[in-house]
């Protein structure tokens, strides 16, 4: 027997998932690539980046074989966005032609620019898509703390009942029917997540970041709508809610990378590999590539993008932005 | 002579308008009613809530004399909420018939539940009425920070000059045309604070914070609609940035009353006379009297009126908002 819930990626917020569908009584399936680290899992019942005191739950199996994915009608994919084109070409093989799939991840695939849904349409045939964002830490799952999120699927019934059988205690979700809208909220809310601390790193105060979060928004707000999504899903849990637990923690990377920009830090030598990857560093460069491309007015997240090109210096991107023809707030 | 622009009311944000604008060259009186603080203030061109580096500049007026306000054409309303409708009933008859009136003040008018716009308009005749709303602290505007607010009236073209005389250097001021969305959201958003506060109080997280704020600004934008304005305002400078700027900020009075009731403090207490005042805590009563009477779906805001009416402790309110059926994120 097999679970009829999988989840394929088994990282903290993957791992959070499979605990709180575990502890409404069903099985599920957790399936990583490492072997030795699934094992490890199986036998402590911990995961290394999930408090200790978060014991995964009996009903949960993790596993490196995908063969522990045929009898999963209802498959999670939290992997990260880059790896999801990668993941679905090697364990799509072993899923039910029935199984729906929900995209955890957040992010635009590099190099083609397209959301992640698309990613999994390209690699799919005939699954239901859905995808699951929101402002949600790991461990606040785990340690029962009141988390809601947004599934999104294009079909209304679908996604109610994907809502309905994962929610749990404490872990409740929405549902949506903006898919384009629900996955553009959680991808470039990274954009601004790394211009609030370019703000707080320079000293600008509480109210240029206030000011920044909504304008970002309204930024976000065209792209959604540029992608036949609705602005105002942006203004949900995805995107806003997403972008107020980011904006406001100095845990994310987005954000601490902005704070280091901010305080004066080279571009050039921030993004060099070997640095920890901040997410947002390249949906900016992406996102600016497609709003020029298709005249979406995003001036932050076009200023952001210099700034990482080492085009402008943070100090004229602020001028920049402050003396733009004054405009009304829906422009 | 007089000058052509005043502001009613010498507190702190009254004062840093006078500074912004005065920076740009024009003439600006600044009434207050204490006669001997308006001497102080010019004399010593400080303000006692403001930081000891803020100079008030020369062509900044601080009077306590009405007569000033008779070369006014634009005169700004900066004045408590609940104060409101007495300084006009003071002050109108000082005022010129074609001066326009900007209403700077945030809140539901306590008895009637009326915007602030209605109170204006129900105690003088014939002038323009326009709203100032959004995310800035009084001493981040003395201090050059760069801040953005929403400058709203029904008459677009009118909403668009009077931003265009208020803006400055670091101080950008955006267009709207709902004056209801913008108001329900500078008013509004001090519930939402209030909620936030119990929520970090409790030690929920994060994550529930910011699931909070997202469905909070959800219940604004139904409140804005059920008043003739668009949910989508709510999620602008006015509402959005202004909620971010308190409640991710300890300096606010609804942030620390929430925290305090958030650690088990009692109600009755903390409302006692002789505390200081939560704005939120009338404008909850308020606001959920309204819902309750329009149907209105607003779980957070009752939750918060009940608790504050001590008919509902938190962990009950937390398990009602978590247990509701499941929902599409727009309802």
């Amino acid at each position: 027997m097999t679970a009829t819930l999988a989840i394929i990626g088994a990282g903290a917020f993957g791992t959070a998932l499979a605990c709180v569908v575990a502890r409404r009584g069903a099985d599920v399936t957790l399936l990583g690539r490492d072997a030795q680290k699934m094992a490890a899992i199986a036998e402590t019942r911990r995961h290394p980046s999930l408090p200790d005191d978060a014991e995964i739950p009996q009903n949960v199996e993790p596993t490196a074989d995908p063969a522990r994915l045929a009898g999963a009608r209802l498959i999670l994919l939290a992997v990260p966005s880059q790896s999801l084109r990668a993941a679905l070409r090697t364990y799509t093989p072993q899923v039910a032609s029935n199984a729906d799939l929900v995209v955890c991840a957040k992010g635009l695939e590099a190099g083609t620019g397209l959301l992640l849904s698309d990613v999994t349409k390209e690699e799919t045939t005939g699954h239901a898509i859905a995808v699951l964002s929101g402002p949600a830490f790991a461990r606040d799952i785990v340690h029962r703390l009141p988390t809601a999120l947004t599934l999104a699927c294009d079909d209304a019934q679908r996604a109610e009942s994907i809502a309905q059988s994962l929610s749990g205690e404490m872990f409740r979700l929405y549902s949506s029917t903006d898919l384009a809208g629900v996955q553009i909220g959680g991808a470039l809310k990274n954009v601004l997540a790394i211009a609030c601390g370019i703000v707080e790193g320079r000293g600008l105060g509480d109210s240029a970041r206030a000011a920044l979060i909504a304008r970002g928004l309204a930024e976000l707000g065209r792209f959604a709508a540029a992608h036949g999504g609705k602005p105002e899903t942006v203004a949900g849990l995805s995107g806003l809610g997403d972008l107020v637990l980011t904006a406001t923690s100095h845990q994310s990377r987005n954000m601490r990378f902005g704070l280091a920009l901010g305080r004066g830090e080279d571009p050039a030598m921030l993004l060099a590999p070997g640095k920890p990857l901040a997410e947002g560093a390249y949906t900016a460069d992406i996102a600016a590539g497609i709003a020029a491309r298709k005249t979406i007015v995003m001036p932050i997240t076009a200023a952001v993008a210099a700034i990482l090109r080492s085009e402008l210096d943070v100090g004229r991107a602020i001028e920049a932005l402050m003396t733009r023809p004054l405009t009304s707030e829906t422009e």
